[in-house]
């Protein structure tokens, strides 16, 4: 597939505008912009995947109810500095009054628009400030507003994360693009990790769902920062169809094309993600070879990412393969521990199952990397995974002593 | 059941000796002790649980097989400073070669000595030095040898864990004691935990296993440190009948006795681990009541003892409830938010899932303790479970960032 990288985000493809205000959500009085809106010039099919646990953020509940109602938006709203989540029937109220304020302001039926919130758990929403919020932030919509909208949902993340893409789909060139947030709270299924992907494509809604569903599978799915699944985790894609190419439908080779691409803007976000794990100060990118079925392979990938013992071994440049190994043998993927051959970067370490003599001042160079991949061969069978994390610091811990007070 | 505290551990029951010595086993000619040897005077029935890891490290194998063949020891070898995993047919030979060297030297049957290590991964053992390191132990073994026995098997353990109780069982009086080490790589089934526990109870061999089997779930496979289970954990028993008592057998009043004392003595064990786990500052303990069923209780506790930001939270002194609610609703059990109690020592937080406003500086007083009580009710069930583990502090990094090295 050819696909080129393009600038900006949500605002590249035809039709999307956004912005980030300062709505002073925690009452701070400090100009962090902490509210965005991202709104599509016409109604845009919509998809969307959720946090799996079961203690869902109010947001959580109302965007999913909007979206069981017919896949359509064409407005999101997103705050962060506050989850709006363990807020009870207070929580759902706000949730709702945000789409309602939103689909006032816009001019659009309440039912088009999303809802969305990060932050601190269990506090009740100021509304009256969230409601100058989104006054201020219709009034600032604009088609170069991304890079606002990215820095508005961050809540600990220390840079934001924006991507776009462009591909040829049977002769129309169709734009994708997307931002993200994370830092904390980063795991399968998934975090507080929040997604928000536009496209200009014109695709059935079966369709849409079928490829967010498939590419966060290989994307967000696949990163982990330390273990814990957030209550507030959404990733939403909307699709306009301003290219005006002729509709995707599922099983077809413009779906192979659009999911490609789709995964491709997914994956780079969700390692954005990884990378800026709280307190990380390095990527790690876990591929496991050879594994005994996709499902194995993708459970080993992530209990290795997410072992406390490798990641620490990580940040401290120690070529500690044993724990890698340790970790494998833990995670319920199905192998012979004889058979697995083991690489850090570009240095093998194991050789079936059984330590080598490698270059120390090789392997240190290599972990020192901003970047570090570590590869298992596990020899039992064909399937394989990809996870990214990140190692561990000091200033996780830091971060998450007292990250309410 | 009445039950009597007493000086000493595994030396305490009737016949038992032990001992640690310095065996230099990293070469690094200090004087740490790193090889302990335990003996009764008779041999003893004896039972075992041991690492559900797919790597196995040397010694569990060679454990396990000398179980399989005869439930019965004599003697127990343990070295700490290097695991012999990952050092393939090798690690075998030693294993083994470690059981026969105690087995010449106490001239006693080879088949009746286990063998334990712990440490690094991945080097092979110094068989001269550990051959050396032997024959030293089998000179010192002695009646008050348990506490260098307990330090010898130490890894970065700050301290030792040694306990003993006596009870009455039918008129005789049994005693029961232990020793175990943990700190790094703690996770339930099991982790680098060893625990090596001796009594002078006489009882069937079917009836030790079930009873060990049944206080491991509710001791070592109920604490948390990392979520690393290691190649290596290993929970022995030995019960030389010296007592002599009437034989117990398994479903009588007897067997509850001694059930009941033995998981008293694993948990306390446990809990020592769980409260000296690397870098640790507080014992955390996580009550979990009216979960739907045990299982569930379970996964709930050790989810939320497990969770890296309430952890976090624990060692910065920070209520944050919210994050306990979350490792709740993702560990698994089935609940419903909206009716959850929780509480942090005596400060409830929540009310039927909702936030409470409690005194900040009551909450900042009880996390500032040594032990950290968090209780949740879930009001699904009648089923309740405890998990401990510990707060996770910057030392964690620092132990864990260059272990190896």
């Amino acid at each position: 597939m050819h696909k080129k990288q393009v600038d900006g985000s949500i605002c590249a493809p035809l039709g999307f505008k956004a912005t980030g205000v300062a709505a002073d959500i925690n009452g701070k009085e400090n100009s962090k912009k902490d509210l965005a809106l991202i709104w599509s010039e016409v109604p845009a099919v919509a998809a969307g995947v959720f946090t799996q646990n079961i203690v869902k953020a109010a947001p959580i509940q109302v965007t999913l109810d909007v979206l069981k109602k017919n896949p359509i938006l064409q407005a999101v709203v997103v705050n962060s500095r506050n989850a709006n989540a363990c807020t009870g029937e207070q929580g759902i109220k706000d949730a709702k009054r945000m789409c309602l304020l939103t689909a006032h302001a816009l001019d659009i039926p309440e039912e088009w628009v999303a809802v969305s919130s990060t932050g601190v758990i269990g506090l009740p929403l100021p509304m009256s400030r969230i409601e100058k919020g989104i006054q201020a932030a219709v009034q600032t919509l604009s088609h170069d507003g991304d890079s606002d909208a990215a820095i508005a949902i961050m809540t600990t993340d220390t840079f934001s994360k924006q991507f776009a893409i462009q591909i040829d789909i049977g002769g129309t060139l169709v734009t994708l693009g997307g931002i993200s947030k994370g830092s904390g709270m980063v795991h399968p299924n998934m975090a507080t990790i929040l997604g928000f992907i536009t496209t200009d494509a014109k695709i059935s809604p079966e369709a849409l769902q079928a490829a967010l569903k498939q590419g966060n599978e290989k994307s967000f799915n696949m990163i982990t920062v330390d273990g814990d699944t957030s209550t507030n985790d959404m990733l939403l894609i909307l699709a306009n169809g301003l290219a005006q190419n002729a509709e995707i439908h599922i099983d077809t080779p413009e779906f192979e094309l659009f999911a490609h691409a789709l995964e491709y803007v997914l994956v780079f976000l969700a390692k954005e993600v990884a990378r800026d794990g709280e307190g990380a100060t390095k990527l790690l990118e876990v591929q496991i070879q050879s594994a005994a079925s996709e499902e194995e392979a993708k459970i080993a990938a992530r209990a290795v990412c997410k072992s406390l013992l490798v990641k620490a071994a990580i940040f401290g440049c120690d070529a500690n393969w044993g724990r890698i190994l340790c970790a494998l043998g833990y995670s319920g993927a199905h192998f012979d521990p004889s058979k697995v051959n083991l690489f850090i970067g570009q240095v093998q370490v194991m050789e079936k199952g059984s330590p080598l003599i490698f270059d120390e001042e090789t392997a240190l160079k290599v972990l020192s990397e901003n970047e570090v991949v570590i590869r298992a061969d596990l020899n039992a069978g064909n399937a394989q995974a990809t996870s990214w994390g990140c190692d561990l610091s000091y200033d996780y811990v830091k971060i998450n002593g007292a990250y309410r007070t």
